[in-house]
């Protein structure tokens, strides 16, 4: 991400927490939807992850707006079978149908070995690892995956199709915060290629290809073209995956239905989401899978240059947690237009 | 993989089928190992996926001779939970223990939703997709994970770590083959980089590093140095979920630790291989799961240039199953000579 020298604004993560609070309940959200909400956002800032920080509360409040999302969510959880739940999210945001259904899967999984929930009737707006992490703070394995609007080809297509559609993955360790990684599908985050085409400056190879199906550097040829996979074909057999689970296997739209029900009022698509949870401890047979991971965590941290997904996170922490963190004075005076 | 001019046999499908169960038998493995294992070989030359074919039977060979593999395993099942199951592979070669597992394994997906198989004490040189096809057909969702001795290095290291981490997805449709996709973590296959060396070629950007930890297209310093996996920082955290599901998670030996144990006999080396399977019935509460992905695979296929994974071997099997496949002739003499 480029560093921008426009004017910012410094706030405590408490004073986050408030502006988000203030934001979402000035346009419709119950505290319990705002909290939820307010949660995935001020996790991200803590951790200095921007992109999913207070950036996105604007589309929040904008979907608030429009009516699209539903502010005093009520989700519910169904059985489906023993290992599997579903949430419908009620038509609100998403952190809210986890929150309900966090205790359900980790109380199943912890019962029947590996347990998965299909969260329905959400939009998604959040980073997947607050979600992941959560989990695995409470001794379990997670895989999440969603899917948002066609933005990526699928592989040998030039046409926009798949969402960025990440995928989260994170392992508990004893007394330690989780190994956690979360990553988009697509070669490049869609905000990037948007910052990219507002500044002026070429992307890296790889990133997308213009209206003919020619690759390019050109972000503003990107944005009308289509973004491409990470790793080629292999990125994109990954996002094909995503795209499955995360929509028919839920009985949720996948990408390209997503937009066509979107009201395109700038706040998150209406979608769902799926995510596999394992507890370690039954599954290896209480073979002692957390303390075996750490023999090979170590035996990646003895190579130089390496280091564990999430550590750049935990190591900003405590100085964000201090001092408090940064946002661009536009976006502050936005979001106090909206309280 | 390039093309070789040396001598080449021609044999059907029953002679490949042949030809593997008396090389197995005559050294070692009883009727029962030799027909799963073989089953496994026979369908990559069925589909023309050669380099998991006729070209692994020495290696199995190799591994009863040295009584590293127990030819006459009898796995064993465990219950580890409801929706949690272990085959103890009785150090037999994993297609066997697959073969005992697949029943158990889809009865529990079906009554559960989603279910976990952790295979252990097997030795794995057989392709992933053949299994996830064949729960596939079964009507079932898969995802299998396995790992192997260390070829590739952890993302910013530079020594080898990680196996080439294969996963396999399948998503079953109705009345017609699965989508399945098959993949190393690893961005080049090892034996396609041995061929290279061999042959005297470059390999492709990406594909290594030398000993140094530098970039190289020199196959014969990525043998001394690295593999690197595909796409960068990504593939190579896929590639750490592979490692950790397919050893810690089910109670098996990480890479470094397979390498350590083995006797290098030239077979595989001793390892674990971990399954999910989901319903995806039950998972969609009823909506129709498979139908709706149709209507992904028709966005998929309506973009030129696109195929679905697996295209290319249904359409080269019909052909395969009339005339039968070609080996290089020094491989069939090799083979004639075990028997």
């Amino acid at each position: 991400m480029s560093q921008s020298t426009a004017p910012r604004k410094r706030l405590t993560l408490d004073e986050v927490h408030q502006l988000s609070m203030d934001a979402l309940m000035a346009n419709g959200a119950d505290r319990e939807n705002a909290e939820a909400t307010t949660h995935f956002m001020w996790s991200a800032e803590r951790d200095s992850c921007h992109s999913h920080g207070l950036f996105r509360l604007p589309g929040y409040v904008a979907s608030l707006k429009s009516g699209k999302v539903n502010g005093k969510s009520r989700p519910t959880v169904t059985d489906l079978a023993p290992a599997a739940i579903r949430v419908d999210g009620d038509n609100g945001f998403a952190p809210m149908a986890l929150e309900v259904g966090r205790e359900p899967l980790a109380s199943r999984a912890r019962e029947t070995g590996i347990a998965a929930l299909a969260i329905t009737n959400t939009y998604h707006f959040s980073a997947l690892w607050v979600e992941t992490a959560a989990l695995a703070e409470m001794g379990l394995v997670s895989i999440a995956m969603t899917s948002a609007k066609p933005m990526v080809a699928p592989a040998g297509g030039t046409k926009p199709l798949f969402g960025t559609n990440p995928l989260s993955f994170a392992w508990p360790r004893k007394g330690r915060e989780p190994v956690v990684f979360d990553m988009a599908t697509a070669a490049m985050a869609r905000g990037e290629i948007m910052v990219a085409a507002r500044e002026g400056h070429e992307v890296h190879d790889g990133a997308g290809i213009d209206e003919n199906g020619n690759p390019t550097t050109d972000p503003e040829a990107i944005l009308k073209g289509a973004q491409l996979a990470f790793g080629g074909t292999k990125g994109a057999l990954f996002a094909l995956m995503v795209e499955l689970m995360a929509g028919p296997m839920v009985g949720g739209p996948f990408s390209v239905e997503q937009k066509e029900i979107d009201n395109a009022d700038g706040g998150p698509a209406g979608g769902a989401e799926f995510l596999i949870v394992i507890d370690p401890v039954v599954m290896s047979g209480n073979a002692g899978a957390l303390d075996h991971a750490e023999k090979l965590f170590d035996e990646i941290l003895a190579q130089e240059g390496t280091r564990l997904p999430a550590d750049r996170r935990y190591k900003v922490r405590p100085e964000n947690e201090k001092s408090g963190i940064e946002i661009p004075l536009s976006l502050y005076d936005t979001i106090k237009s909206l309280t």
